[in-house]
């Protein structure tokens, strides 16, 4: 990873992991235990979107809404990894929370966590009208019409006669991994009330490259780095960019994304280095 | 039903309902249709408490705030009816949704249903300071200080040594029905930026009322006319309010708050007719 990325991710997976350990301290029961287990040791790449575009844009109050998307996310994977759903029993190298505590626990773990997420979109000291769109915005990407219908259509695929088309695997990723991983990197330009055009290009580039490049991980990586199961996709015979494309051919498509994603930020100049060093990351990565 | 609560309450449902449809309409897959699914049928109590109180406050611009707390509601029955949770096949006299569909519908149902809360409460035509508020104050009434929290201490009360004492029921009721209550009691004022006291009172003091009578008509009420099982509590030897303040204490201390829930309208004159036949409505329905 190139330096000033590394370092910035680093910083925003510590700073929204305290800001959100900090909001759940003192809770008597076990969500809020839960709760900080499910938002702690990701990649923060949502964090680091969200903080990066926002002081691209001048904005210093971001930590919240970055806390928000880590919680999003993070329920999101409480939910998908539960035994109706993705059934894992591992996530970030850790056990799930519904292995760790149990099912009903992982449920309310999830639905506390969205809640808390909409708590803190709404926090950060910009206008009111921009803090109303991030967070109607956030409802947008997380609801039926972003990550859960993505997410739906994952589930429905697997019991589909035939295996989905490349457009539908890509429609089907837009939401279930896109939504989110776009929501963050527009946020900066959002809480600015600036053109959100570039990041949203920036943003869907990266954000579908992210996907793919998880495709060839699930095909390359090992479990241990992973911090997952890998290879279930191919043994399910599920269809895949990698299905679709080959090995090579996905690689190839995810390295054009990135400089899509990184010529989209031309309008910024210098300033958005980090934020194309965050694109090459997403390719680059064994985890 | 006094006839004026009921008409309200009928077109509180039938807008809501009618409102939350809309927002789903053509979407395709299974998770709009159970969206719509769960969101039929119910009372609208707080659709109706939002509708009212807004009114009472000038606030003509209340229904997406209505649906929005109906949607909230209906997502948590969605989640505390599956299998790991309370287990219950019957809601609103229908299957509930992962008996007609399956776990992993109802867990994304319920997951969509809360990130379409928060799309709907941030559109009345109100300031923009004042949706702020509405929004903060639903996420933390949802959460793990509110709803889920209370949901949590009552799974954890299955499990423990001794049954809750009457502190401990009320505290846990106070989270798991009364923050949804109170706050949509409170949401008219709040949308007008007045003073919530008045509002509050009536709605804590509502909220406790209709969770005595849920206990009530646990032991009193048929399953049919409920429209979900009746007599598990006392089955399984749960801590209730008729377990500790016995049948004839419950319905006396319901009634006592009913009182108290009326006086403290007193501020809003005759205006408030229908508000108080909801309190009384409360201790009065059979299902």
């Amino acid at each position: 990873m190139a330096k000033g990325f590394e370092v910035a991710l680093r910083t925003a997976a510590a700073q929204t992991e305290r800001y959100i350990a900090g909001e759940l301290d003192n809770l008597p029961g076990e969500i809020g235990k839960g709760m900080v287990y499910a938002t702690q040791g990701g990649k923060a790449l949502r964090a680091f979107l969200v903080l990066e575009t926002a002081k691209l844009h001048g904005i210093t109050s971001a930590l919240p809404v970055a806390a928000a998307i880590e919680c999003m996310h993070a329920y999101s994977l409480v939910h998908d990894d539960l035994p109706c759903m993705d059934d894992d029993a591992l996530r970030r190298g850790q056990p799930t929370v519904h292995v760790k505590w149990d099912e009903a626990i992982a449920v309310l773990v999830g639905d506390a966590l969205q809640s808390l997420a909409f708590e803190c979109v709404l926090r950060p000291d910009i206008a009111a009208d921009a803090r109303i769109v991030l967070a109607q915005t956030l409802a947008r990407a997380a609801g039926v019409r972003g990550m859960v219908g993505g997410q739906a259509a994952d589930i429905a695929a697997e019991t589909a006669r035939a295996p989905l088309s490349l457009g539908q695997v890509m429609a089907l990723q837009a939401g279930k991994t896109g939504a989110l991983i776009s929501w963050s990197a527009m946020a900066g330009a959002r809480m600015a009330q600036a053109d959100t055009a570039p990041l949203k290009q920036y943003g869907d580039s990266l954000g579908l490259a992210f996907q793919i490049w998880d495709d060839v991980l699930d095909i390359e990586g090992d479990a241990e780095q992973v911090g997952k199961a890998v290879g279930k996709d191919a043994a399910a015979g599920k269809a895949t960019f990698v299905s679709h494309l080959g090995l090579d051919g996905a690689k190839r498509r995810a390295a054009d994304l990135v400089k899509t994603a990184c010529d989209a930020l031309s309008v910024y100049g210098d300033d958005a280095e980090t934020l194309k060093e965050a694109a090459r990351f997403v390719i680059s990565r064994t985890h």
